[in-house]
């Protein structure tokens, strides 16, 4: 294959360099970068869609379609005036209504840099609950709608997250790759934003990952003096009551030189805390610029009346500007900046205000959005597997675009972050399922183009409940298993059935180990579930058939004693027999056992009436109003059941809480199913419910937490690594999120959790990891979502009841990724359905993270190294990968290298380099950040090297740097 | 002289015919005539400056600058696009602003009508408490404004009050006479509306005078048919939570055929209680179109469906349209209308919601905007007499527009009519006051030009609480009274002082009678009052030299003891000799006497806590909470004093009520000055206190009242003119405005009280007259303002005290108006300062309704005939005036007739003829509402008659028609 750029790919694009727009400056003076922005929640106390509308302003108003109508509007009254936009969802539903004349208006306002896109996703995402998969993915689609839109003048070159609630390393990483040249953001702890103004560090640089060689992952941070609010007392727009500049002698209170005077005090001291002679000021806030003309005019007065105070002295300096030019400003004074390698995590704004809840709050939804993203995975594989034949086939139009955006508004801070209204979550999920429909489509139809079969497929959407109408009636049914991974994997399968025995049998027809048991409590009419376990090809899929042998009861009735323990060739766990909790947990292949007892315990969730603070625990902050957890209850009651595939025992801890304990006969992990709910708080308490693991693990106050499901971090108790930490909340304010696993270890012993969601959790006390499963609140905690966070459950009443699984594993701390890598892809990717779709599986370290249709002659491709560096012995190394030969339904013509957010090529990514206060760095220019491959096809090998891309291609190599 | 027309008039002024711009109907559909407007209150809530610049947006959010801005924006985008205009005050303040480009843009909007301008005064003014003289002066000003700017296509053509409280007909009067062909409003009694809506009587044409030939006075008015809204569910401004029409496929919740649907249904339930094919409605609401792009975007949409259908078979046809063009389609429908003669007061917008509180709300802003009304006259006046150096003076720059604009300002509909906030009922008076300061300096300017004397002068603002410095230590001043009026006309004097004796010269050194007696109560250093009466000749001034003779206490100490009588040549006052009130009243000319007791009493306001209706008393609304009144005091305190020019009873009723019975030597009128307040509330009883007049007088349930102060209207218990009354509160639904009189007669005996501010009152039992004085609540009524009325008092807090007079005279009835006439006029014109401008009083009938500079070389003036038809029989008569030979300083070279708001020549002026249901009227064209001449002068005969303009100039009369 030869290199070259596939021409399809700059469709709509424009390659003609503009020249710099940004505003002139004055070297003498203190110049204010004046920003006029909106912040457009991509859903919030209302839908994406109320929101674009203005639709229920009733509830907020906020009406994003007026935003830009207006923006438009006024900016094309002046040319100094600038504009910068941020959220592409909402500007995508905008653009679509436009004619022609407006959209070459818009145009040309990009071209000259008036308006301006700032970050560019299709929303700004939330960076505690988000996987880095969806995150690169709701990215791409925004920048790509830019691309193609406005071609380069449309690129962001800076990353605008003034919102989020903590600021993950992951996503930094992720910016950096992606070409962006710096990082704003508003929010961080307020201890550290002090320590920060007194030593004029709010602007630093970030070293965002430990694998990747600087400065490829090293990105400008800026934090913001206010927020991403204006200064107090200049707010302009609609939604503000401050005064507007009085400005006509004529008429009652004339207040131009009052303003004058106090926007100057403002300025001066913005500018003690800031190290050069450039400040920025975001002017605007939420949905702010409705009626662009309020901000506008007012501005301009502002600009007027303190720049005429120049004529008599003064050295103070105001322009309409944007991020990216206060940035280049910033570069242009040429000095060094402070060193960042730890994240902003957690993130408080006052002594007892951690927003640390909304790492669990809403984990139904949570869940629903890491399956969703699986799905989204298995149907842009699929529909680039199975051709044209997929979109429009037996089944109907199909298309993965429905589930795409849905994916990607549900990444915003206040979706998948649960810290939205109730009926706005509702609205998620919906979207979520109905991008599903137009998938499901595709998928059957990609699978009858592959398999040749026609036969009508049944999605069972409620298997998390044991119900699925056609297992549950049906004497004989196959099953399909699609494998979206590149390697094969082997999953449990339960199916909810009424028979006693089936016979399993594989695509070879070779028959599978199965057992049928008991269902306790069952929802539909399975009073049996049938366990057996499968495994499909590497990105493929294989039929399992399976038929009634014996109707009745299940043959092995449940015992309702506890075992002492059970074990397969892998593990052994064994049970308290006083209490029957977990005493123990013992890896059989290494020799290594640790004491490990586990049980469910609730946090006190404060009502905000204590003497220290008002604060309550809500969607976003969780302050348990004592440290010590009520446990649920110290004796549990428990049943249990062998068979040939798995062993489990079933954990009563009380009416809302239960587990089972589930060791299936070929795993390495065990699997821990807990079922909470309905969360009673008919008593007045507001509960936040955890399950704890105490080990005899030395762990010294260290423990171990991801960064949006990628790299992984360190935490220490009561510690952070940038400043002197005052510690007010003992519980609250040592919770990081958990994207996908946490350990815990010691020399010899590492205890890893993979969760199957993002969730909240900390190690309290030395030995121990807990993690924050479900919460169920009676007040809201005061940060705008005016609603305590209490789910109703399924009748629309009571609470919800919330189920998952945590992943145990026992390893020697050199060998733990090898297995959570893996496993932590194989939950968040889970399986579907027969068709090898590769020639081969990928190598062990590499990860195909992408594999999706880009347009009708082109598809996006980014394989990843998917281990840390040095993390593995085995795979933390330089892999080669036979890009030629990987996939067998796709002819290679051509591979072009794109950036991570596939909207630029390689070759032309260009980034700003940056001094550290230390000398460190400073590389003059960031040459292949990540490479991507693009054939008929796209491609990145991210995380991998900066070889010469031509090489790399006719090598066919894909090695990890740095590892 | 010669007619001609003075050619400065027309500076400024188009003359250029335009094109009807009125959009095109379907003559077999229901049209739908949409009326984009917003409704801007020149101060309520906020003050007018607030409104103005969108300040205090946490009061109220409405920015009346922005509004304009945003309207001119969204009108330029689409020809179809209208939108009307209405209050000038606020057009003023932008347009002043606006840069030439701007303003082009704007000329050729109004020249296009796509911006029309509707009613066009400063304000929409108040109805019910409001002088007619302050009305014409406010809309003259407005009217000037557009016409100077705009020219013809500037000119309104329809007034619009929409939100007044109730309607007077001496407004529909004065509409008709300023050449307006409709009024539309939308406030009118419930009954009052299901009645017409049930009959098609929502639109009439109404005859709003006795006294002017018909169709002079004739004005069509239309009831709107949703108040001004929008209706329900078709609100799309930013201050409204209506849904937006969604009208993409693609998003959620697409709702284009619900909306279309919905408006259908609206639509032709609104065309069920009109006449014609034509129906209005108002799209838009108070300070609304801040953001005109919501409304017109969705407003497009609305038109673009609902028209869509019609090829469908819809007969529902859309457009943008004009309460003029609306008009238009109405007068061409060539229907007949019911006719309408008496008022619409009061207005009830449910069963215990009579709006007649505010007739009396704040009595002491009544007071002074009546107070600033004669000083704005004087001002004018003076400026005229005195020529250019008035402006600019011996005492500096003086001027008049900040008084007219202030005058202007206060008719608006919650300024005088007291249902403001209280801060802006401060800003007001505020405004009044600095509007004297510059009235000052050119009154102070033209006496001295004059008068040829330099000396300073001294205006005493506090005499009515007896504080004058000047009089309180000088044994020696002088006094200049100036008087506005075109008759010599008496007024007592009280100046504070501290000496005992006095002599008093008048201009010629002729000693003049006068007394000096004892302050009770006094506030500043006099303890004494000088007294006598002084006599200035018409539209001019005379000095007055005051000497001390005597220092001490007064010579006649106070008596103690109450007199059982008191009487001059003209009256006789009898009193109660156990209770010490008034008992009886006589004339001793006509030798004709009245039994006639008076009293304070208090309706104890509604707390709106009761069965019937939760509706409380306050700012706008009168609701006693039972029909008898609590009495103050049934015996009271007197003391008495008599002197050469007075007989003065004074009454203590109790603490917070007092009155003096006054008789002056020469006065055929009793006055009785009343004082009240601080009312007490500390029993947490609201109160509504009023004064009652009982008498013989067999009133058969009649009673009259004044409309603005210039006609009379026959009122009548429990009944209303046009419809079957259901009475349901049977004090408040019987309250009437009073603006400068009322009356009770039966055929021998007529008691007329000339009030000194516009109050509220009533006749409840025959015989009796009550007059409510002074309010103070502890509720909000619910009609917005947001406040209870209770108006503190000096010190800010307590409660206001409010002191005012009452002027009684018995008269058989067919001699009362050559009394009252000219004593409301004396009363509403107070005096001031020695010149005399008029060569010789104009005759009795006649009054200077203004002589105001217009512009350097021009004047604008208006003669009036101030009697009633049939009301007086030696007054209610043509009469001639020389108008050439009346002033003494202006040399008459030309005369213009106007219109009566002074924006049109008279014999240009046409307006729309209507047919009434009982065949009357309807003459084509009407003719000469009034007389305007212009010499360099433009002057105005009003009342007068439609007699050829020349000839009446050559002629030099002006004879009333019609009496």
């Amino acid at each position: 294959i030869r290199f070259k750029r596939a021409s399809v790919f700059q469709q709509g694009t424009k390659v003609i360099k503009k020249p710099k727009s940004c505003p002139g400056t004055q070297p003498s003076m203190l110049n204010v970068h004046l920003v006029p922005h909106t912040h457009d929640d991509v859903g919030w106390l209302k839908t994406v869609d109320q929101y674009y509308y203005g639709d229920r302003n009733d509830i907020q108003h906020a009406g994003v379609q007026y935003i830009l109508d207006s923006v438009v509007e006024q900016l094309q009254k002046d040319p100094a005036r600038r504009f910068i936009y941020v959220e592409t969802g909402f500007f995508y539903r905008w653009w679509r209504q436009q004619d022609q004349a407006m959209r070459h208006i818009v145009t040309q306002l990009v071209d000259e840099g008036r308006l301006e896109f700032i970050n560019g996703g299709w929303c700004m995402s939330d960076e505690a609950a988000t996987h880095y998969t969806a995150v690169i993915d709701q990215m791409t689609l925004g920048l790509r709608f830019l691309n193609e839109t406005f071609g380069e003048c449309g690129r962001p070159r800076v990353a605008w997250h003034i919102d989020p609630f903590g600021h993950a390393r992951e996503h930094a990483s992720i910016f950096a790759q992606m070409g962006y040249d710096g990082l704003f953001f508003g929010r961080l702890d307020y201890q550290d934003k002090a320590r920060r103004m007194k030593t004029k560090e709010m602007e630093m640089l970030w070293r965002a990952s430990d694998s990747l060689t600087p400065p490829m992952a090293d990105l400008f941070t800026g934090v913001l003096p206010n927020g991403y609010n204006p200064p107090d007392g200049f707010c302009w727009d609609q939604l503000c009551n401050d005064a507007p500049i009085r400005d006509d002698p004529q008429l009652e209170d004339f207040n131009v030189d009052d303003i004058v005077k106090r926007f100057l005090n403002v300025a001066h001291a913005q500018s003690e805390v800031y190290k050069t002679t450039h400040i920025i000021m975001t002017m605007g806030s939420d949905f702010q610029y409705e009626n662009a003309n309020l901000w506008y005019k007012n501005l301009d007065k502002l600009i007027h009346y303190v720049n005429a105070k120049q004529s008599n002295g003064s050295k103070v300096n105001l322009l309409y500007s944007t991020p990216s030019c206060y940035l280049q400003e910033l570069h242009n004074a040429n000095t060094t900046w402070p060193l960042k390698t730890d994240d902003f995590f957690p993130y408080a704004d006052d002594a007892h205000d951690f927003w640390t809840g909304y790492f669990t709050s809403r984990p139904a939804l949570k869940r629903y959005e890491r399956l969703s993203n699986s799905r989204l995975q298995t149907c842009n594989q699929l529909e680039v597997l199975g051709g044209r034949r997929s979109r429009k086939g037996l089944f109907g139009e199909g298309g993965s675009d429905s589930m795409r955006e849905a994916m990607a508004v549900a990444q915003h801070h206040d979706a998948v972050s649960g810290t939205e209204k109730q009926h706005v979550a509702f609205d998620y999920a919906k979207r979520l399922a109905a991008g599903w429909g137009p998938c499901q489509v595709l998928v059957s139809n990609s699978l009858a183009a592959l398999s040749g079969s026609d036969a009508p497929r049944v999605y069972c959407e409620n298997l998390n409940i044991s119900v699925c109408p056609l297992t549950e009636s049906s004497p004989k049914f196959t099953m399909n298993v699609y494998n979206p991974l590149g390697h094969a994997v082997m999953w449990p399968v339960r199916l909810p059935v009424n028979g006693t025995a089936y016979g399993v049998f594989d695509a070879k027809g070779s028959p599978v180990d199965s057992a049928s048991r008991e269902v306790r409590g069952h929802k539909g009419y399975a009073i049996n579930e049938l366990v057996f376990q499968v495994q499909a090809p590497p990105l493929g899929f294989t039929t399992y058939s399976i038929s009634l042998l014996q109707n009745g009861p299940p043959p092995t009735p449940l015992e309702n004693k506890a075992p002492l323990s059970i074990q397969n060739k892998f593990l052994k766990v064994t049970f308290d027999p006083d209490t029957y909790l977990l005493s123990s947990l013992s890896n059989l292949e290494t020799k290594q056992t640790i004491k490990l007892s586990q049980n469910f315990y609730w946090y006190n969730a404060s009502a905000g009436n204590n003497a220290e603070s008002r604060q309550p625990s809500g969607a976003y902050i969780f302050r348990p109003n004592s440290s010590t957890p009520f446990i649920i209850s110290k004796m549990i009651k428990v049943d249990s059941v062998k068979n040939a595939v798995l062993q489990e025992v079933r954990q009563w801890f009380g009416p809302w809480v239960t587990q089972v304990v589930r060791l299936y006969k070929d795993s390495r992990q065990l699997e821990l199913e807990w079922t909470v709910g309905p969360v009673p708080v008919g008593d007045g308490l507001g509960k936040e419910v955890i399950t704890r693991f105490d080990t005899n693990i030395r762990t010294s106050g260290l423990f171990y937490t991801d960064s949006n499901g990628r790299e992984v971090l360190e935490r220490r108790r009561d510690y952070r690594p940038t400043w002197d930490l005052k510690q007010t909340e003992p519980i609250a304010g040592n919770y990081y999120p958990i994207n996908s696993r946490a350990y815990i270890k010691d020399k010899d012993n590492q205890l890893t959790v993979v969760t199957d969601r993002s969730q909240g959790g900390s190690s309290i006390a030395d030995g121990s990891l807990e993690i924050m499963l479900h919460r169920r609140l009676l007040y809201d905690d005061v940060r705008g979502v005016g609603e305590p966070l209490s789910e109703p459950g399924e009748d629309g009443q009571g609470g919800l009841v919330a189920r998952g699984t945590l992943l145990l594993a026992l390893t020697p701390p050199e060998k733990a990724a090898d297995l959570h890598r893996p496993l932590a892809q194989s939950v968040t990717w889970s399986s579907l359905r027969l068709f090898s779709g590769l020639h081969a599986a990928l190598p062990p370290a590499v990860h195909l993270l992408t594999l999706s249709q880009w347009d009708r002659e082109s598809v996006l491709i980014r394989l990843e190294h998917q281990y840390q560096a040095k993390e593995s012995k085995s795979f933390s190394e330089p892999v080669t990968v036979n890009l030629q030969k990987l996939f067998s339904t796709l002819e290679i013509v051509g591979a072009t290298e794109m950036s991570l957010g596939a909207n630029q090529w390689k070759d032309q990514m260009t980034r700003l380099d940056w001094k550290t206060s230390s000398g460190e760095c400073g590389g003059k220019k960031i040459e292949g950040i990540s490479l991507h491959y693009s054939i008929k096809i796209q491609a990145l090998c991210w995380h991998c090297a900066d070889h010469p891309l031509e090489e790399q291609i006719y090598n066919e190599l894909c090695p990890v740097t740095n590892l």
